[in-house]
């Protein structure tokens, strides 16, 4: 390694970005690569919506709303009144500015660019400096099995506020699909591979299940550190922890290091959860175990500042 | 004719709008079916934009900006302001509630339904009890041939702010597109049949190339009235008058009346031009000289009574 370390962090939507964001902070825009699910992408009156990647680009590109994580900072919702005045239901909050985004990648995508040039160029656009790329730019749509029927993803997360009970998971497309060659180029490249604190089964599970990402990340240089979503049991938001139990996995840090045997080096937890250390690292994986919560950006940057330094601090274990 | 009397308008933009709302004050807006141009419809951002079936639309549902005639009253244009940060021109005036219609239209249009079915809706949705039509579900572009080169319309209309000299006028497309069915159903029914004071080269003009149309008029049992969209000489709104001059037609409603010649059987022109009437009445048409102007909302409603009464009065000639 000489110079700066090259990151690679993959994310999913909230917690991904603000563990982006803090890397920015620890290593530079310039050497940070964001690896963002795309699962959750669906269409929207006709429009591409790309739920993290999106919620990736406003973060690092400063204009998220603080309060939420996702969406544009006070942004109007004039446009989706309007959509609802046409007697359409506006179950989905999209923002006046935030349409701009969607309608543009649309017309992008329907003009034959792939969906990593347009979001670099949108990216560029916004001033981001690191380098935000979708896993793919092949269809892939998690399907969330549920008593009452199988639900498109973002039906079940926004529109029934995720509370179904998850029976099973599946990946519309993913064997079909293909990572992309920026993806595996930046990870060949990294010094640093950060699974960021999303969730394991519907953000890290499509990325680790396409394709030739799983075996870029097996065959790559660098060391692997996860970050648990789960803090003392619980998501620090959305539906990881229930989706964890009902899927017959362990509702902690424990559980989703096990999901992530045999690819991390590097397991990131709570102090809350450094009871779990001994198993953890029983498993293999070397710990670091932090304040794992980032309440604000500069928890971000703390964070982000001590797991480079932890995944930096020995080379990898070869296979 | 047996009860109220049915009323169909050929209508381009803001002046089409207002005599159209002018003759739902007149007949009652079940009686109305507004055909509407659609030769300046064109794509922006990958949203298929139909400005004149907007204005009509909007006009017709009591919520069109009052003081430029077209858009949505009071919008904002956050999502615009947004595309501009994007890097994108924000030539043309998308209003945030205005893209509501763009979106679900594109949207609708991409399924598969025709434009005339996807107005229908958008006008049921906002209450609109008379019948929008557009004059073909086909594509039809209107091209301005001038001294730099051939413009798109909108490019010549709205971006450069119709400063050129207009050489020509084709419309794209036009040869293989057809009226619809509804249209030519309106006309045939129809007790009366009004030329709205649109430019009559690139609003009304369309329509009557328009093949399919301008032989249902022909065979309409309806009589045919005109309204003069220029007075004194000058167009009320727009280039109309500049650009019958460049086309070698004399700017003034007596040189309108000639472009309608063998269609027409009356002839609305306001007072100003009296001095025109025996010239344009000489043609073989009955005319109408009156206060021609919509200055506000009564002034459509007495005009377009007045033009019922004069329409209405005579049975029309047999060819």
């Amino acid at each position: 390694m000489t110079g700066s370390p090259r990151i690679v962090a993959l994310a999913g939507g909230v917690g991904g970005a603000k563990m982006a964001d803090g890397l920015v902070q620890a290593a530079g825009a310039e050497c940070v690569t964001v690896v963002v699910n795309t699962a959750d992408d669906f269409v929207l009156y006709g429009l591409h919506i790309a739920p993290d990647l999106d919620t990736v680009l406003y973060t690092l590109a400063g204009i998220a709303n603080p309060v939420v994580g996702w969406g544009i900072d006070r942004d109007t919702h004039a446009t989706l009144g309007a959509i609802a005045g046409y007697g359409r239901d506006p179950w989905f909050q999209v923002g006046d500015r935030d349409l701009a985004t969607h309608i543009l990648r649309t017309e992008a995508l329907r003009s034959g660019r792939s969906l990593t040039h347009v979001t670099a160029d949108l990216a560029a656009a916004l001033g981001v400096r690191s380098s935000i790329l979708p896993m793919t730019n092949d269809r892939v749509a998690t399907m969330i099995r549920t008593p009452d029927g199988p639900l498109e993803f973002q039906d079940y997360f926004v529109r029934r506020r995720q509370q179904d009970e998850v029976i099973d998971v599946a990946f519309d497309g993913i064997e079909a699909a293909s990572v992309t060659d920026e993806v595996r180029a930046a990870i060949a490249a990294a010094d640093l591979i950060v699974l960021c604190p999303s969730n394991p089964i519907v953000s890290i599970g499509p990325m680790l299940l396409l394709p030739g990402l799983r075996e870029a990340l097996i065959a790559a240089g660098a060391l692997i550190v996860a970050v648990s979503p789960l803090v003392g049991g619980k998501a620090l938001k959305g539906p990881a922890d229930r989706m964890m139990t009902s899927l017959g996995h362990e509702s902690s840090a424990a559980g989703v290091a096990a999901l992530y045997a045999g690819l991390v080096d590097g397991f990131v937890l709570d102090t809350v959860d450094a009871e779990l250390e001994p198993r953890i690292a029983s498993g293999g994986m070397r710990t670091l175990v932090t304040e794992a919560v980032m309440r604000d950006a500069p928890d971000r940057g703390r964070l982000a500042t001590e797991i480079v330094a932890f995944g930096l601090s020995r080379a990898r274990v070869p296979a």
